[in-house]
């Protein structure tokens, strides 16, 4: 049963991946601990020499053309710098819009005909092709986002890829409950039954948009491009202007795989762009594109939504991520897994905190009373100390995305009492990168207007609330009103927890509880955390589940008698 | 597994119609025959004295206030009057809208606590009671839709109950695919793992609005109702001014049965209201409404999408449903069974078929060739014949439902040669009744203008065409241009059928194939065709799939280490 059956032969990438499929539609039923990809770069996992030869092939390909024929290519585009420093000087094909959607148009002719199997084949199949290059797509993250190596292999690789896997198993496990056809035998007293066959074929919408993002080039990208892929779409990647090799780097893997497997590969394409040029919007609104996938600012988010109406859209915009301290029972731990939390990647994370509620009159920890003024001034030291070591202040800071982050940090500098001020870091390897330390700001309750926007990059506030039940009352105001990607509490209290735990629901806000060991607030992980949860409006979907690629296809019937 | 286990507690509703819904659950994975509701009245499924219980219910609410409490109430409104001739004198509570949404959103607020359980058990209980006032539910379709008797019990009653279930069986096959809660282990090396517990909650978006439509006020009233609520949405009907009865009711049993288990019956509410005003639109604007399903007209479907951005909104508009005639192997079958889909309900069907598409050149038959203007009379004599006798073309046509279906009647007069006039028919026991049977007019191709409209109502067109390739490609722009709910195809090549499954599949629209029996194209069964296929502007939705349900709700999550 199922559209699995639609064809005769199962498709040879769905026969080679067929175990991963069925693990990976197990884990998101289980949601428990799960992953195909090994996120550690050892060569245990991905072979000797794989470190040096990804190295090389990204170094390879500074000032050059990047290796991808695509067709309508009217000329060159691509000025990539690295924020630490270097210009890469590669270019991309520079398409001609209408003539490149010409050949899109084309393949996905072809393409839409496949079926389920051939669909998910593929797209396993690319998957397994990125993770074998998971060492030159790290370097790429790496030199377009400013993440330090480690996490651009971790989240720019393989858990990039799981989030991938997660959104065609997603899929998969979608299409296939729609059966392929039936017997429809309806009884007619006693005369013979009324009998029909239908036939049930699933049909994508068209071509899809993603529209990837500075900072998380892959991560955010491939849950949107396996979504659309997997239930059949043509798929047109549209990387950020500052960070298109990871993106380039992808589709020229899909691109091969679809040759491989027989298919026009103009079933994936890449749209590379200048910044400032509205390439993004008249792609958007073009009726071809039936599906848009968008990781990236609220205007621009908001814009899409209001605009793109020819297309489903799944947008993740910009949030204000909050922590709300009451007590704690591990002050210790609170310190250094939040320090860490601000730190990570330059608090350019989209699921970073930036507002900690803390009550004015101070909370209880294990060691005592805590006031405020020492709760800001514990997390400032928290933070000078894991950073005090520029080297490893460099891993785990990696780089300033671009200049927004520096003009937002300078500005923020003047909005109230400094705790910790932000310094620059030198790099071992990379004198020209820039990285900055998180600045810290304490804030009163009454500063609604500064703390209640996105302050984007490594800028947090500590803000001195009337009590927790305050904390908890502006904390749900703020996601309501501003949206939220995360939500974090410390309490040693049951009820305030449950609180916690009914506003997080009330609101829409995935909540991370007492947080005082190796797991950050900042982490989602594939096929077990739902990444936004589309309840808030910080995004309007959930990065994976049902209703994020039920949508990409319809099914159509047809019946006869027999 | 599954959020089932969220309650400690089976609710005692689930727990009673378990199997029903297991049922439910099973026809929907296999899409072939299947109804817990009987569609025949026969004393044998619905007991002795059911039918004249159910006529005595309905007689009984003439010139009543329609006995449903619900707060805010300042006022009575409703003027419905019976297509068959007598006016209803039936009011209905006139809500102040703003208290209304006051009383609503406090239900909600513990509806949405309760979880898919209770919600699903609630909804099947509801269900349940409402098959046991399929007679009263069935006079109140009659006297409002204008829709012959048995018919109104049918599409009315048992099967728009199907389709009900259809929606909370998807509903929960979605939702217990959520676990409620998950232990994330993740390896460390030699050390011991991190391990989290994480818990799943689904919680519903809000509230939701469901806009019904004259014509099958329960058809396509139930599948929004019950997907909102089985997803734990609280739901306000807001049916049409001229069939306000049958969803009175619907929400009457809604009521009890909340009350019955406990909750505020406040969940579902009525907002009846007069003929233009603009209770609709200020409704569906309110920033309470998340869901809004509608069926009804064009404008109003694009307006919905249009403006009421805050929700999701699923919407079944209008389109031209149309067939192709190339040849076939049964003549007098072809003739009998579209002259059949012509007549019923007076071609008041959202799935009638509009526009017959014949090569000018005739067709090829068992007995011979048939020239274009054969065809038309042949139909044209079908029809007569069908409709001869008056008490037999009352049953089939029903009423007329409304002045706009006259005055398009009498402006298709002009439309091009008549092959068949209409003609009022006499009811016997309701000599008010206004009833008409079908106009087939002979267009010519050129005449896209007129035939690419929809001409709701028993009007036909028999169109000449270049031939069968011709038909297809009018079809093809027909439906892409305007949508259609239905296609419909009688050959005997096995390469037109191919051609015509690949127009269908590529603009689509569900395909019926050589229909001569008793299987009409204007038929959609529950449980088996997806009515509607959102891939065609006449739906951006199908009753009912995965896509209709999965976004009702979302799921938060929190987290904490163990």
């Amino acid at each position: 049963m199922g559209n699995e059956a639609a064809t005769a032969v199962t498709h040879p990438f769905f026969e080679r991946h067929r175990t991963t499929l069925e693990r990976a539609v197990d884990a998101i039923g289980q949601r428990g601990y799960w992953t195909p990809y090994p996120e550690s770069p050892s060569p245990r996992n991905y072979g000797e020499g794989a470190a040096a030869a990804g190295k090389a092939a990204f170094d390879g390909l500074a000032n050059t053309r990047f290796p991808l024929s695509q067709p309508a290519t009217v000329g060159q585009v691509g000025s990539e710098r690295s924020p630490y420093g270097v210009r890469l000087g590669i270019t991309y094909p520079k398409p001609d819009i209408d003539a490149l959607m010409a050949s899109v148009e084309l393949a996905q002719a072809q393409w839409r005909k496949a079926g389920p199997e051939a669909w998910v084949g593929v797209c396993l199949e690319i998957l397994d092709r990125i993770n074998k290059a998971s060492f030159e797509i790290a370097n790429a993250v790496m030199h377009t986002t400013g993440q330090a190596f480690v996490m651009a292999f971790q989240a720019g690789g393989p858990h990039a890829q799981d989030r991938g896997l997660e959104a065609v198993a997603y899929a998969w496990d979608q299409m296939r409950r729609v059966p392929d056809r039936a017997t429809w035998e309806k009884p007619q007293g006693r005369g013979d039954p009324i009998r029909m066959e239908k036939r049930f074929r699933i049909v994508p919408r068209g071509v899809a948009l993603v529209i990837g993002c500075n900072t998380f080039p892959t991560w955010n990208g491939y849950p949107g491009l396996f979504a659309s892929l997997a239930t059949g779409n043509a798929v047109i990647v549209k990387p950020h202007p500052n960070a298109i090799l990871p993106l380039a780097m992808t589709v020229r893997i899909a691109r091969d795989v679809l040759r491989d497997a027989g298919f026009d590969p103009n079933v994936v394409t890449l749209v590379a762009h200048d910044a400032g040029d509205d390439v993004a919007q008249s792609l958007a609104l073009r009726p071809e594109i039936k599906i848009v996938d968008f990781t990236g600012s609220t205007a621009n988010g908001r814009w899409l939504e209001e605009h793109a109406r020819q297309a489903q859209v799944y947008t993740e915009k910009a949030g204000v991520n909050q922590v709300i301290v009451d007590s704690t029972g591990d002050f210790k731990g609170l310190i250094r897994n939040l320090a860490f939390s601000l730190a990570l990647y330059t608090g350019q994370m989209c699921t970073a905190p930036q507002n900690v509620y803390v009550p004015k009159e101070g909370i209880d920890t294990e060691s005592g009373h805590v006031s405020f003024d020492a709760f800001a001034q514990a997390l400032a030291d928290g933070v000078q100390k894991l950073l005090a070591d520029d080297a490893r202040a460099a891993d785990v800071l990696g780089a300033v995305v671009n200049d927004g982050v520096l003009r937002r940090l300078e500005a923020a500098r003047a909005l109230g009492d400094i705790a910790l001020d932000t310094r620059p870091v030198t790099h071992g390897e990379y004198p020209d990168a820039t990285i900055r330390t998180p600045l810290i700001v304490k804030l009163k309750r009454s500063d609604r207007a500064t703390y209640l926007n996105e302050w984007f990059g490594p800028i947090a506030f500590v803000i001195a609330t009337d009590g927790t039940t305050d904390s908890l009352a502006i904390a749900r105001d703020a996601v309501a009103g501003h949206g939220a990607l995360t939500l974090s509490v410390y309490s040693t209290s049951d009820d305030v927890i449950a609180q916690a735990i009914d506003v997080a629901e009330d609101v829409g806000v995935s909540l991370s509880i007492n947080l005082t060991g190796s797991v950050f607030v900042n982490q989602s992980a594939a096929f077990s955390d739902f990444h936004g949860t589309g309840a808030n409006p910080a995004a309007n979907a959930a990065l994976t589940d049902a209703a994020y690629v039920a949508n990409r296809f319809r099914v159509v019937q047809h019946r006869r008698h027999i």
